[in-house]
């Protein structure tokens, strides 16, 4: 697996990850440590809430989607650093038993002006189920580096 | 502390949180598990790296604001259902130390106009440390219940 700096990426390049199952345990204990609400915590208690059964909370979802992305064929340099994340949805719930991927899209790229040695690309990160649907989907705005460039050759007179 | 219906909130209300503390271990456990990456690792690798020390992953802050969110004065009915989530931004990292709270303003209230019984509410959460600087911001759509409407008195001829 090769890093990728700023230049080696292009808009529309896609990249693939592997898969992670969720069981109930995991969870629920995701849920007792950070959500602790009954359709996270409880089969029986969540049957009678809008999620009519066991649900992981979504911030369990955004948090297994770092690990599947970090894990990812996309090895941004310098690591996955996060400036900002819109449209984050959850369209429907993860449950006990799924199998999580990722489907990662280069959307843009832009070089900053102010600091030549990185830039700022965004990208779509949709998490799919075992049925290829979507579970969860946001657009974030990385930072990554750009190659080293080279000192210009001094001059010696 | 009581719980919110869809009519009992109003644009600019605003609630507030506990305390958390955030440590290294807790950091570096979240890590471990779900964004495996040396600045959240590590203290000695993290500091070669853009954020110049450990710093807590956003998700683990995201998780904790959770955390914070669902031990709030705010309490809507049907709990914290999150639809969707908008401009999420880490304007400054999580250090170990750090003791984080929440403001939560309420922005926009809407009814449902196919789901009589309840309706969105869009709120912005904003998480903060010790020194009442921002590290995490998003803007929330959450599905709140309304009040159990009477049914209609039955007319007997």
């Amino acid at each position: 697996m090769t890093v990728s700096f700023l230049e080696d990426l292009a808009v529309g390049q896609t990249f693939a990850s592997g898969r992670l199952r969720v069981d109930g345990e995991g969870i629920k204990r995701f849920a007792a440590e950070f959500d602790p609400q009954p359709f996270h915590l409880d089969e029986r208690a969540a049957r009678a809430t809008l999620f009519r059964g066991l649900a992981a909370s979504g911030w369990h979802t955004a948090a297994l989607t770092m690990r599947l992305l970090v894990e990812s064929e996309f090895r941004p340099a310098g690591g996955f650093i996060g400036a900002s994340m819109d449209a984050l949805r959850w369209p429907r719930p993860v449950r006990p038993g799924d199998e999580l991927r990722l489907e990662i899209v280069i959307l843009a790229i832009q070089p900053s002006k102010s600091k030549p040695g990185q830039g700022m690309v965004k990208m779509r990160v949709t998490t799919l189920n075992q049925a290829d649907k979507a579970v969860q989907e946001y657009v974030a705005n990385i930072v990554v580096l750009a190659r080293r460039r080279e000192e210009p050759a001094r001059r010696c007179t």
